[in-house]
């Protein structure tokens, strides 16, 4: 039962600024794939069906901190953490870095909800077929 | 009946990319805002409800030439024109100036269609509250 | 000597996701564009000359909270504070609301700092042009 | 010496827009990804150092054509062809295809170029060292 994820990610041209960079936003488009490409390990999406509604993860919170900058072509090792596990929210934390230096930290609050076009989204404790599957880290 | 549009847009940092000037994928960004902004101005918007339908423009074909880079903080002239109407789509044609200083041209086909939710996307003639407000460009 | 700073911005079809709401790596983008037009207010810029050097302000550290999803088209008022003035670096707070509604609000902290091309980007004491126009927010 | 590279690429939630599917312009980032991907490939980069210049590849014309929608986390087939290559510029084909559903299909047409900081872009005949290692398509 996973409570880490690890995967890589090439920065794209398109993910740089003038500053030469990867522009800040894209971290958190970083954060994002991560997390997807870690509920598919688990046999789900972040968009998914249950019980005949539509299950979605809404963002509560999203941080990141920059500690150096990351530039084209670098593969970055992104690391995924689920620091906490609600009944209703998973919290993560993410750390990239290239090799050995550290290039930025931040975290993705998420909500399960209930997500059927037309209707008001409600939050929803997490169905066991998820749950059942993510601990929460202990360190 | 207008045939045409104009607006301005002023080049943001996240639109610059390494090479220090505009990312060449953000003009289509750029031409897509201006077509709304021109259907609002007839009063309507790209997603609309009509007879219990919900229309959409999807895009059939986009082009871009470039001419001159555009860099950060530049305020772009754009230049929007209808060069073809047809029964269930429209192409525009799109100028992109700074002063006097030709920056780049580009297209956009787009098919006027219902888009219901469940549904299959299918093409429509592109209904009279519409259609009746757009005028095909002379030139 | 202005703490603060409003704009407002019209949600863009770009920057919706398939939950039809604005994905949330935007709000980034949004922040960016308030802190840049801020200071063009001041006659300044974020990327800028000043003796023989140029200037710009990396990010260290960008958080958001969302309240409640905003949609296409809608048109946000940004209101940007000034909540800390250190000797090199700035903290921004963003709220995001449309009418009454709080949609949602943010944290940028950003360093001044020497980015002149093919040396070691340093940080630096702002410069008085900046720092005399800037004021920290008293709530 | 190659005339064509394949690749694949997942459609990220970042990726789509509040139609359920890929943005448009998302097309345009796919393919310059896959240039990159293929001129890596070839042992160099989109931006590289020759003669203590520093060559780059501005984009001249790009365009689309869209033929079936793409949505969140299908796994698109990228076809890249030379289906030009000049003196100075080339031209690459693009087939995105899921399966046996053909896509989109795109164009870019870019062009060698010395692009060093500070001074005028001007093209230039591409260098031995990349163009000995394409070959233009036969069909």
């Amino acid at each position: 039962m996973p409570s880490e994820f690890h995967t890589t990610r090439r920065v794209a041209f398109s993910d740089t600024d003038m500053a030469g960079i990867v522009h800040f936003s894209r971290f958190f488009v970083f954060m994002e794939a991560a997390e997807h490409a870690f509920l598919r390990t688990l046999g789900t999406s972040v968009s998914t069906a249950w019980n005949g509604n539509k299950i979605g993860w809404p963002r509560l919170e999203a941080t990141c901190t920059y500690l150096s900058p990351a530039v084209f072509e670098d593969v970055l090792d992104i690391h995924l953490k689920v620091i906490r596990k609600g009944t209703k929210s998973l919290t993560y934390r993410f750390e990239f870095s290239r090799g050995e230096t550290p290039i930025a930290h931040g975290k993705l609050s998420v909500v399960c909800c209930i997500c059927n076009p037309g209707e008001k989204i409600r939050s929803i404790p997490i169905p066991d077929f998820i749950a059942d599957q993510i601990r929460e880290a202990t360190t």
